[in-house]
């Protein structure tokens, strides 16, 4: 007797658009004093009781940022909310509530789209933000997530990409490069596995870097830690291309120059030992490898004694005048000027 | 000699990413007292002193929801952005600023991005929004847009799909119909031009109608009206999906029935002779066609002297006990139940 593959699969058709949203977003609650209205009308309806809102907005393309053959969906549901609370967090803000909007094929039963919201869920629990809207609808090929976050803040408590002047510290979160190496990683198994359908993937000595591709964290703990430590940013950014042009906007923003110390950028010893694996230098790709999600931000040298010692924070260079350039200082004391090689989504995936 | 057909094309990898986002959206000012900040940090930044914020999102994906054969590029910015501005109108709220996000193939010059960024400023122009943010990114085939639109309202003025009671009066803005018999004529002119391509259509006797399709109108007007006739709806939902669908949305959601009367239903005459040249019946395209981004709402029947004789606004029906149902009263006095029929995205464009 033939098995019904299918069974388990319950086609979009059958659910319709409405049902559809519906089914995905029952189980969200609202979390937020400044919720009101979420899901359910033609707009979601909130408070923020004079605190200023925030809004950043991102789109995930199937094939160009992300690829389904490694990145299971549930994975792509957190990561997409990640991405956007990250610049939430890059403001210094609170991230409140988030929209998220989904085009997928009839390829996807209605189990994925599940396992991708239950991926959403789990970060709207972890960070404390509420799901209020979104749209979900048919696309002719692939599937795109277009997220939106929302924010608050007091006027005061913001940080901008400008407002960094010369001699300030330059300070990064956590460590830099994992996110990229563990892209490399899942795409050679990629390739193995396409050869050889049987091998069995040995990913645990990759686990901290695949971690980092898969399932990144946004910096919270960071807007946290910096009101407990009372250390208001002078400019702050989140590293999603790469820190070389993350360095490039504070300092386009803040008109300053900057010196990057290659000795002190923060590299996992996972990160050191993959790049040697991939013969990749390690600098290069803590410069231009993205995706990491970590803050990077500039404070005043006044600031230093509270942020010293903290494991979070690394101080990796220090502001100049904008004259001076944006510079890398090697560890042969070599300047070699920075410029922008951030993932460009335009040059790649052709 | 041959020509450089390409000449005048600028292609995206030459600017890359940031250069793309800050040249598209280099010309749009912030015009709104609650934009603090628009494009070109992490996030924007607003201030709705003490009003409520209201968001609203929706994605507009090729060959789904639009056709570049028949849709220049400009009408579709336009359309991308009305589309939210009406889900806002419907909460009886202002709109105020939108985020704009696109994924795009390398088959677009940056040209036809200019020619989409100026319906979105011709929008935002018009009904004075601002944008405030965005993200620009590559597909991997057609274009998919996402819009969120944030819109402001005291708490006491906002009106939801909830509210309406029996013997309230159902109220519908303008006419129905012309955005789906409108998109009829272009797809008959495409088939037509695929046989012929030197055809000259004239599209002169369906102007109305292609305009309908082409550049819809948000009723912000509506919003402005109903506040300078004091009348605040008990429940209101904007018409993208038919008739049908948005009549089912108020009464499930409010917990009433409702008598919808085929007779009162208003059709542009255009509409009336489009229906009958595509052997249509008029009144299954109002119930079912879509996209006509008109209001629906319910009055309190005390408030009928104050809308009556609008030419704006037309009474359809009235609402009911839920124990009723939901029916059309046919010309020939038949109950005929209304069904969602609303366009489903996920049943056409297999």
């Amino acid at each position: 007797m033939l098995e019904d593959k299918n069974q388990e699969r319950t086609s979009l058709e059958e659910l319709g658009e409405f049902g559809l949203i519906e089914h995905l977003t029952k189980n969200f609650k609202l979390n937020q004093p400044s919720s009101l209205i979420g899901v359910g009308d033609d707009a979601a309806v909130m408070d923020y009781e004079g605190k200023k809102t925030i809004v950043s907005t991102d789109m995930l393309v199937e094939g160009v940022h992300f690829d389904l053959s490694y990145m299971p969906l549930k994975h792509l549901g957190y990561k997409s909310v990640m991405v956007n609370l990250s610049d939430i967090y890059a403001m210094n803000a609170m991230a409140t509530q988030v929209t998220v909007s989904l085009a997928i094929s009839n390829r996807f039963p209605l189990e994925a789209l599940e396992e991708f919201y239950e991926g959403v869920a789990l970060a709207c629990k972890l960070y404390n933000v509420d799901l209020v809207g979104g749209d979900t609808t048919s696309s002719t090929r692939g599937m795109i997530v277009s997220v939106t976050a929302l924010g608050a803040a007091n006027e005061n408590d913001i940080v901008y990409r400008k407002g960094s002047r010369p001699n300030d510290l330059l300070v990064v979160t956590g460590d830099l490069g994992g996110a990229y190496l563990g892209l490399q990683v899942l795409k050679r198994e990629k390739e193995v596995f396409k050869v050889n359908p049987n091998s069995q993937p040995d990913l645990e000595p990759y686990s901290y870097i695949v971690e980092r591709q898969l399932k990144p964290e946004a910096r919270k703990d960071i807007v946290d830690l910096l009101k407990k430590l009372e250390v208001k940013p002078t400019s702050m950014i989140d590293i999603s291309d790469g820190l070389s042009s993350e360095v490039m906007h504070l300092c386009k923003h803040s008109e300053v120059g900057c010196n990057v110390f290659e000795d002190k950028i923060p590299l996992d010893p996972t990160v050191i030992s993959a790049s040697e694996e991939f013969k990749m230098d390690s600098t290069m790709i803590a410069m231009s490898g993205g995706e990491d999600y970590e803050l990077l931000f500039t404070i005043d040298q006044a600031d230093f004694p509270k942020i010293k010692g903290n494991p979070n924070l690394t101080v990796i260079g220090h502001m100049t005048e904008k004259s001076e350039g944006v510079h890398l200082i090697t560890r042969a004391e070599t300047k070699i000027p920075i410029t922008a090689q951030g993932w460009n989504s335009f040059n790649e995936n052709q």
